[in-house]
């Protein structure tokens, strides 16, 4: 997707064919700043300070830092230390885990003067592949939106809710809750974003920066507003990204998506949730019940940053440092309130029956959960 | 209520006689600083400048505005000049027009020496008359905690969720939404308040400050919280005020309301909504059809205040500049999301027949709207 007129990926090689460039994403919206890893160290630190975020982009990420590792030090021992280094920099993240051990597996078998270039292929076929499973649910998404702008009167934009930022800066581009809105803004479709805030961490801002970067009309609201708007017919569709989905279709997704999904329901706006097939845990099946829901720090709650009156960013406290505070991080939609699940492989009812049929091969592998 | 450990009202008369004291909430959280009202120019500014906010409490400032101007200067002129200086500081508050015309009326008749002091005897009423209200709601809603109470394993507090402030910060003691929260505080029932942030302009920030004040137990949370809260039991009851009532029931209350009426009923949580009778608009029948829901400046989501790290109240720009914003300030909950109405006349099934019960001589005098 673009920033400033120019096309990026959210990481990409350098032409020194080694070095790794990506957005420090601390700094977004207010300020666009290009960081050069050319270290293990300087991909940690990366990852670690969330200066990039999403899974994918975390997973990419560590996976170049791998390719780094092994361009500084390809022995066995760097190896090893390489992937504890790089797991710790955030070790609940299941797709960092993934990308780290896909590398391991390729490397720790090889001669260490083939590790580097190995590497380098690898983390590099990794970024190709994401962006070929958010194309897909680009595409698969586009037909929601184009049959919704084949009923609207000429020249209405169909407007679209989403919440938090299942965006293109959280994968290696089109995003997954956003592919449909860029493929359909590529198609010539006239697209309207409604964002949500999305509070504590206001990840709407990155939504915003994102679409405004490459020219998708949106409007910023807080995250009280979506029921309003649904009431009052100004939103077509909703499309939301997930954490985790369970085999039954149930979705994790950032605090508040439930409310949205409810108020969806109560005014007949299709409700969807778009995914890449990873994100499905094929061993849960009730989210509710079997989910725990991350509690994460008061901070998030209680600090917001901005640019303060002289342009500068800074973080202001809004609550007395008294007030006890609670900030769960995720919340459940259930299945029955989702109106569909966009995958690479095309749009599922969320059910057992509706996964299973778009991936036959994990759900056979599966008995379901005796708890269920 | 508390403030330190020391019974305050919203506004009183100071000890002179004739001066009245409030609270700058413009500085709260973060400070508790009394002003002292001489004149009428102080009375305006504090209602125009948000010192003072909340219906009643808008009305009684009012009131005892029009008692100092009186008090400056009794003759006919310098009555009409108060009532258009004051009218002018919030055009579109029901309550503040209703004072300043009962005070009119009032005056208007009286010979000049005979102004100031009939002018701060009906002021004083008009504030007994709010507070007898407020306490009347308090007792009718603690009924609904103490059956709560008495369902619950002893020990557990009755967990309220509560939007915005409807506290007693917005009226002249006990507050709507807070008062049957207080009354159970005080009759010794374990009570926890969930209290919504309320953005755009974060009014949980006063409803945790009041509560913390007088000792009530209490989390903040951000508005999207309150959902998985309601799927996972931590939710016995939700109290929240109203701007503006429907004759059948319908409430306009803060932006974001209906989404946790949504979820209340999602997962069989009481939904109850306190109010004195004055906010309901015997005219108006369908909320979501009739009530036209105001959209106030975007500087509301964009610009957030607090204290900066030196401890000074400063406010700091989240979006930037270039981001569209919308920023509607009320949605309106269908009667059949609502449990009950509390009143100061008792609760009231949200329904034209179940307010037409308890106020008879209102119901029977207006006709059915056509367009309904």
């Amino acid at each position: 997707m673009k920033i400033n007129n120019i096309h990026y990926r959210t990481l990409w090689l350098n032409e020194d064919g080694w070095s790794v460039n990506t957005f420090d994403q601390t700094q977004l919206p207010h300020a666009v700043q290009i960081i050069q890893l050319r270290t293990l160290a300087d991909a940690a630190t990366t990852i670690s300070t969330m200066q990039v975020r999403g899974a994918p982009l975390i997973g990419a990420t560590a996976a170049y830092g791998m390719a780094l590792a092994a361009r500084e030090n390809p022995s066995d021992d760097a190896l090893e230390q390489a992937y504890q280094v790089l797991y710790k920099t955030r070790p609940t993240a299941v797709n960092l885990r993934w990308a780290l051990d896909t590398m391991h597996t390729l490397l720790a078998p090889l001669a260490a003067n083939q590790r580097a270039s190995a590497a380098y292929q690898r983390a590099g076929e990794i970024c190709e592949q994401d962006v070929a499973i958010c194309a897909a649910i680009g595409q698969h998404g586009l037909t929601l939106i184009q049959d919704i702008a084949q009923r609207k009167p000429k020249g209405e934009p169909v407007n679209i809710l989403t919440h938090c930022n299942a965006g293109w800066l959280a994968t290696l581009d089109w995003g997954t809750a956003t592919a449909p809105i860029y493929q359909a803004h590529a198609a010539g479709i006239a697209v309207h974003v409604w964002v949500d805030e999305t509070r504590p961490r206001s990840q709407g801002l990155l939504t915003a920066f994102e679409l405004g970067q490459h020219g998708v009309p949106h409007t910023y609201i807080v995250d009280n507003t979506g029921g309003h708007l649904m009431q009052h017919g100004l939103v077509d569709l909703c499309i939301v990204g997930t954490d985790r989905t369970t085999a039954d279709g149930d979705v994790a997704n950032k605090i508040g998506t439930y409310l949205k999904a409810l108020a969806a329901k109560d005014n007949q706006v299709p409700f969807y949730v778009a995914l890449p097939s990873t994100t499905i845990d094929w061993t849960v099946h009730d989210g509710v019940k079997e989910i725990p829901i991350e509690q994460r720090s008061s901070r998030e709650v209680c600090e917001i940053t901005g640019q303060d009156e002289t342009g500068k960013i800074a973080a202001v406290r809004i609550t007395p440092s008294t007030t006890a505070v609670a900030n769960y991080a995720f919340d459940v939609t259930p299945a029955r309130l989702i109106t569909g699940l966009i995958t690479e492989r095309g749009i599922a009812t969320a059910s057992r029956a509706g996964l299973a049929k778009l991936f036959p091969e994990y759900s056979r592998t599966q008995t379901p959960s005796t708890n269920h």
